[in-house]
């Protein structure tokens, strides 16, 4: 860990917090955080690469704007004056790998069962096309081949994040690891969420009509 | 967009604007309106017809009274002293067209799944018989074959509401959008979210049944 | 309608639509009485019989203690000082014969899906064995074995009635209505509650397992 | 029943008795605790052991802190001083046994549909293997076998322990009682939560994929 940052303000990260809470709490409600699965986060400085990330062990559906970590680019705690030394989830260190590669500003990664399940049947990738609501994932909805790449699962998350970069499609802002869950990401926490919930809705159609 | 007009009050608007939001966040807690999909319209004038619908690419669940477009007959926007000139859908085309033939004066469209899973089953419509809660659609609950049309999915709203026009049986308030989602319709909102409701039940019923 | 009625005050009878609110508010949160479809009765007086029970046409997620109608053994309005003589939904004709029948003094209606499909899966009744939940409608979770009752739809409540004496076995305190949905009863509200609660899921699990 | 202990504060068991209210009423948010079914304990005291349990026979949904009983390692019912004298549900003898051997000071026992059909389909017991969320019931999510037990439903509570005793493996901190329900523990109440919600996810997963 770093020695303490003064460019990043205690200030900033727990407002980051504040809004990962709500975001949190959304998801939870609608069964996507079971257990203390799951985390989100957002980018909370460029140059260097921070994150503020929801911690690790907690009941996503009862965060406080505290409950809250913060990382650098290999998911590594990252100190901040002002700011308790919580440790982040090791999945951070996709979030920021995420966050790094698509110049997203928040990811959202949730154990949507729906996702899982359509990793388990196609591990090859989820084809989907001809579908309205490819829209709400930045795709069209008529004649637009969009597949969701599906990767291994690993506890080692710079091969999560090596394969994730493989399997990386500019225009496709999600990804199902496998026997997992999904990640997403977008401009902002909320189009983050729009994003996910779209994803788990193409994937449960999919399911429901392949 | 046509100049402001001063025949209808902003004050209308908005009124109709609150009651959208209440609506759409009812649809939202049912999962019918993920990422920032669907829409809700109400008449606001008939003459000339002007409707009141939620405004494009915001959250359903979290709407204000202001988050609302005023759009005419062929879904343009139509400015409205003191009314924020917000962006309507593209469906607004679709919602207009829609009140304008059946005389609706609310119009409801959501993706909820297993419409558009019904659509993709039977693309030729769907047909119903013999289930009361047909009843809740203004049918007969025995020996009355109901059929709710699929249309083919567009991106042009003209095309897209001329096959609402070829399909629509003045008897039924639904269409289903191939691929897309479900439009239902009423006297008011609040007869429009039944009918929306029922027709949702009645299409999982036939998807639980056949 | 038979003259008021002297002997029943309004005030017993806007507790009971109170209470009745309460619980169809909260099968309405659970999606089972969708559109305006479903209705809930409690038995005000034994002798004459008088049911208080929700009014017709009305969304069940929202009724106020005074959206509440006052019938008699076959359903038909009785007039009852200080209470807005409200239309019963023609349905209170089923609800009385099961209170006459039964002695349960708080009747459930509702248009709860795995009742209907079940229903419609083994219309000749469905059997359930050997399952703890039983023990939540009154009979044994070993070797006892249960048949909920499915009869035959009807407008005709005489009909309809009939049909249900015919059916009933009065260890059973509840039966489907083929196409149409399901009734289920108690010693009061909250009897009722549990049983109907219970009833759907044993029909849930039935339908998850055969 | 034994005389009133002394050593055992009221106080501390209307506080357990609070926490169990609060995990109650989301759990029957849920779904998994329909009619009166379902119960949650909590040890208040190790040396003897006693638990404190939710009463039996009321909705777990809208339970008070005083909605409590105290038994102790057979699950027998014993008195405290300024602690009303419910009436445990019979299923606490279970909960006792489970806390006496697992050393789970939290046991959460629910009609969660899945589980209950999962026991059905697997009476043998449910193997789950590379999964992440193994690792919120403390597995490993690659390379673990994994076995929830099954065992038979009984109404004897001796009995019952004995299979749980005979099933039970320290590594997996929940048991299936095949045709009732899932039993699930951890070191707090919200421990236990989070395992309850974790193995029900993954037998959701196991039957979607099997």
């Amino acid at each position: 860990m770093s020695s303490a940052e003064t460019t990043l303000a205690a200030d900033r990260v727990h407002a980051a917090g504040a809004r990962l809470a709500v975001e949190a709490a959304r998801f939870t409600g609608i069964g996507w955080m079971r257990g203390t699965s799951g985390n989100i986060s957002e980018v909370v400085s460029r140059d260097p690469l921070r994150l503020a990330v929801t911690a690790s062990g907690l009941d996503k559906g009862e965060l406080l704007p505290t409950d809250v970590a913060v990382v650098g680019p290999r998911g590594e705690a990252v100190a901040v004056e002002g700011v308790l030394p919580l440790r982040p989830s090791a999945e951070a260190g996709l979030h920021a790998r995420v966050a790094a590669l698509t110049d997203a500003d928040a990811v959202v990664h949730v154990h949507a069962l729906n996702a899982v399940v359509a990793g388990h049947r196609w591990p090859g990738g989820v084809l989907l096309r001809d579908v309205e609501t490819l829209k709400g994932i930045g795709r069209l909805a008529h004649d637009d081949e969009v597949t969701i790449p599906v990767i291994r699962n690993s506890q080692d998350m710079d091969e999560l994040g090596d394969w994730f970069e493989a399997a990386y499609d500019p225009r496709t802002p999600a990804v199902i690891v496998a026997d997992h869950g999904l990640y997403a990401w977008g401009t902002d926490l909320k189009h983050a969420r729009h994003v996910t919930e779209c994803v788990e809705w193409l994937l449960a159609y999919k399911l429901a009509t392949a």
